[in-house]
């Protein structure tokens, strides 16, 4: 299925009235505010949140799946979701591949479909925490942090395998998630390992093309349940300081002990001008991939408040974004509109945030004025700002609500059937 | 492989003198402390605790699954490994199925089985977090707390299936874990959640064999992240006293928020007299499933020192004990041996506590030496008591290094292939 | 000083035409949802917020203590103080009183001054984690919960003694946050601080006046860092259910492990008719005691959420709603102006929550449109409707700016000193 | 009081006998392992761990204080004190003084006490975290992280002259814990504050004596609930990278979120040649200060084992010890006895760890056997090494018990009586 203008424009028709009556209404709020609204439409429509492959199929736990309907099962699929998705929200103009879960086989097809639907090749993700069928030494007890050369080495060539595909298709970074770890005290040696991935990850920034980035994510437990090697944001850091440059430490929003504060990360990180990318998502408990804003919305606007003033005030350079969710019980599209959406709206709302007026109460430590500005800009909905520019973009005023008329889900199903499974996890 | 006593003989060879040497010092120390050491060997003997039918295999994390090699494939293969255990620790002489991944097809084979390598059956479980292949309505949405009454009546008939199964096996006792839950807020209503499960589970218990117990498990999150209809031992035990007294909670230490105080759980429950079984693993950070005693070994023997504690001084009835633990990377038979080993030196530390000391110094508030007095008992070094309780029960001195040393794994990937799985997670 | 209707009306002056318009456009859009928008003005007008004693005055850390200034110092300046939030915001129109911080010294002075300022007399707060200057047992080894009866006795008395000084003032209920714990295992047993605890409670209930509440506090830690003898609400339910009909759960947001669903418990509180109270704050590690709504605002939002729907739909008796905050940083009265807006704020929101569309969603699983429904809700800035219910119970549009505007802290502290000290924390 | 040899050797008659027999089967055990008896003994004697000045008297929560007796009032008591400990266990050679609670007023009374009960000063600690009598700014709103560099300025003043009170002593190192930080969103901003925190520790950093170390502690929250400037070991490693090698990291074990690897840590700090010291006490929730090994034994050998690995294999320089713990129901004496024989418990069974069996096991992925090894040593029980190495230092052979049949608390109380208090939190 492909979404076409028409069908934006005849979903878009039944709101427009009440859409241009709100939008209206806050436009007026914000420009007596002082705000300039044409600016922040136009910021909005910069932010594209990149899509990961893996999310497009009914994700797991390791206590069941309950399969969804019409998944993309090729990666010419894929890109067609992810056009469905773009086409609606005029938000997420790239994908980003997972080998081997996604390797091309005809690059010239795959470049033609993304074209098609406005696609281009966000970061390539690497998977060393699973063994391919045919693959004869084994990634169980470490890829690139194994007392095994031989298994470091095929993890590095495999890193380097991901590289050469990423240039074939456009990327310009690459994403180590590295679940190398340990699920007992005795397992293995700390330090060893974190030099083991040392050398690993030189090796394979070596290979790495001049414009390109590596992009360390951070994660303290799971699949292992002791320790993970790259266990926190300082772990990342300390390698990315290390390997140069082109290296960079990516946030997953799901991958923090309890209480963490993750904005003074996001903070510290573009004060260094460390910060290389995001994945987006919500938890409760751990690593739980749920839609992006479902579970703690203040969180996410509170992050992008530091985003939007380290964009303003540091050297950082531009992260890259994407959403990294697991959809275990949802239609995968819907989530990913709904995650799209929430990412927009909290960037919206630290666009709002009165930094004058902020700075003010800081160097009077006004503590309760300081929460209030913040809460203004949260509290105030800016939803009819969002969706207008996603409608001057040529999306639909709202996504999801035009999905759903369009019975894209329904129509996949039709096309690809009931049982077909994406790849991933 | 079956394991004869000529098999134990053989190991203990090597290890007798110095277990006698070992012994004999730490009996008299403990005999000075005005312990009576044949009794204590007598409780350590008495002690069994029952092997899951799921734990026999390898288990996976929802980032994949990397094989062992030799697990059993059948029934009567998971039994026979359940005997090898007990052959070598001889403290652990039953079995727990878990339906439907271990419902027998000949009853009588099973049984003769079962008697051969001198093993019964304890707790059946029911499985209503998973869809069977030919399932026509579907769990993902919950069992006995869905809004569908269809569904419930499907998860209730199931229930009583595992019932009738149990009932043919000898067994006494059904585990509920109920996996149900949402994984955003809105997904259902908390209230109808828990008043439907909670008619679900009288439905279930009006069918309980007079002579058998309910044992309602809880659980924090997992597989839902945002709720789970009974979340914690509070909602476990209102249920259970709602039902009846054949109601009791079940504990698994895995099943906690973090930081709680488990041992006061425990306690709790024993003073109503509502503790109803335990599943025994160990965890830092969730739902872990680690090898007993391998992360908090201090918590587990504070554990047990309410459990030792409670039989005395409490009219609890005695708790079903299980292991409940997921194998990803170590040889599943081994884990369980260490995890048998680790219960039983808490045991043994619990039960050399000198609790009249322990009450003085609670009347005198003397809070240093009430810490001392559990620690005195803590780091006393019991290995060679438990040793000489499976030794006089005609087990191995060292069940693992015996385990080792007759090569049992080599054995069984000869006689069942290195690809052979087990039913499980 | 006190706060007239002039005050009232000079500050609304400059804000009513802004006000009108932004209500006139919520409240339009509120109709066209079918909602009616007088029938919430009413109910948020009827939402009463007790202010505690203690939180008037500057709170601390262990670590320390940064005076304000202003304070009140005595029982009437504290009644003056909830006064003036009560003109503000007509919305606190009680005290909730501690003892023996506040042990009232002439009842007619302070029932003539309550009544002046028109605010009643909440909950009674016993104290029993403290000794006091002249006191001859200690509860440093615990309180309700201590092994030695003549300890156990005191504290019964005290909480006699606060029910008797609660009958004096008007108030209904007793509050019993009960600290004894301990901080290391071995300090004491759990099962006999927990009969000790019942037995205690009985004594108490026994006195209760017979149209009055006990409300059971809970608290897994702190100011002992093992355990608690309350240490959550199953504990605080299981006293409550033994006690009989009187006794209840009170819930303080800041009293949970991490990550708890505090929504869920509130829910099933509710279905068993046993939610007593509330303490709100907000926290993001432990009992951090901060400014309700300035964390976790979506939280608030949830548990309201719960709370209007279990008013409608349990036999759950109309609980005790009380803020308890420690103002270590911020302008006491300030902190408590914005903890109440933001409590209103939440049961707004929670108000227009579209149940008929929430429960079509649970029927038919439809998690991604449960979500929505509930977001909806939580996005649409309600704060024109808080105001206007504010401003026709006769207080002021912005109750906060209007504080600041009048220059009550100035007023206050050329009226009591810049090093006056609340009794307190 | 000051405890002789006569002390000493009055209580150790008793104990000798059956402390040689347990000894000498011990001693035999290890010599059959391999391990050279004499060698580690030597090692336990070398360890010696630092008491800070605050941790004699009777510590509080921010809900009271219950005072003990005896505490020591003048920092020449506060030396005897330690004393006391030092003579009884031979472990404790120095104090850690804190600015300014002990600033000394005649130093010479100061070091001739010292050198009388042979006691030496360890690391200096200033205190930005709280206002003394007489300052004219405030640190309610940061110190070395505030906006306002007046503040800052005072804040670098005191660790300067924290420093040259240090040198008049023979301290070596500063220790700086930061409390900085904020309790709201929006109180002040990450990036500003975490740079002012460099440039102030810049200029302390310049007065640093040559031989001199700067010791930056971190810490998650407390007492600031939102957010603190150092919130963890990246944060203070990134700075005392960035200051230069005579600056590095120190853990607190209380310091960390909920389920923190704390082992890792260790590793890689040392790793990278940055750990400086260590403030040991131990922790179920928070920063609980508890007594060391008295909640969490096996993650204090297992950090041990790192450091004992480290201390071998890596340049990172030996580190300052030092307990830090708050005795709000213990003796503070018996505590801090009880802490040190944890630490030299632990200190043991880390060198006993079969390292070569270790890393075999880690060369073939025997992660069972991994376990087992580090198992094997905890499980010995080592006190009867800890006893010997102290007694041939001249120490009790029980210091815990030999403290309390020289009734040393009575003696300080009718010395000091019973109302001193010790200045701290």
């Amino acid at each position: 299925m492909k979404i076409t203008p028409d069908h934006i424009q005849s979903t878009n028709k039944s709101r427009e009235i009440i859409h241009a009556r709100e939008f209206n209404f806050l436009a007026e709020n914000l420009e007596k505010r002082g705000l300039n609204v044409e600016s922040l439409i136009q910021k909005l429509r910069d932010l594209q949140i990149a899509i990961p492959s893996w999310a497009l199929g009914t994700g797991s736990t390791r206590f069941g799946r309950f399969s969804g309907g019409g998944e993309p099962s090729t990666l010419i699929q894929k890109i067609q979701d992810v056009g469905i998705i773009h086409a609606l929200n005029r938000s997420s103009d790239s994908v980003s591949l997972h080998i081997p879960w996604d390797i091309p086989q005809d690059y010239e097809a795959i470049l033609q479909t993304a074209a098609e639907v406005e696609i281009g090749f966000d970061a390539v993700n690497s998977n060393t925490f699973q063994d391919q069928a045919d693959q004869e030494l084994s990634y169980k007890f470490g890829s690139l942090a194994n007392n095994n050369k031989d298994i470091r080495d095929l993890a590095i060539a495999h890193n380097k395998e991901v590289i050469q595909i990423g240039e074939k298709l456009g990327s310009k970074a690459l994403t180590v998630w590295l679940a190398d770890g340990s699920s007992f005290p005795g397992q293995h040696s700390f330090r060893k390992a974190l030099n083991n991935t040392y050398e690993s990850l030189q090796e394979i920034y070596r290979e790495l093309p001049k414009d390109w980035k590596m992009l360390i994510e951070y994660k303290p437990y799971e699949p292992y349940f002791y320790s993970t090697v790259i266990q926190d944001w300082g772990t990342s850091f300390l390698l990315a300081n290390k390997l140069g440059e082109k290296a960079f430490t990516l946030v997953d929003l799901g991958h923090h002990l309890p209480n963490t504060n993750i904005e003074q990360i996001v903070a510290t990180l573009m004060t260094e001008g460390k910060l290389g990318g995001f994945h987006f998502n919500d938890s409760k408990y751990g690593d739980d991939d749920l839609t992006v804003g479902s579970i703690k919305p203040y969180q996410l606007f509170l992050i992008f408040n530091e985003l939007v003033a380290g964009f303003e005030e540091t050297d950082n350079p531009s992260p890259a974004w994407m959403i990294d969710a697991s959809h275990n019980l949802k239609d995968p599209l819907e989530d990913l509109l709904q995650s799209v959406e929430a990412i927009k709206l909290a960037y919206a709302q630290a666009l709002i945030v009165d930094k004058k007026a902020l700075e003010a109460a800081h160097s009077s430590h006004n503590v309760g004025l300081g929460q209030e500005i913040l809460q203004e800009a949260f509290r105030t909905d800016l939803r009819p700002l969002v969706r207008e520019s996603i409608r001057q973009s040529g999306g639909a005023i709202s996504p999801i609500h035009s999905y759903r008329e369009l019975k894209v889900r329904e129509t996949l199903i039709k096309e690809r059937g009931k049982d077909s499974k994406a790849s991933g996890l």
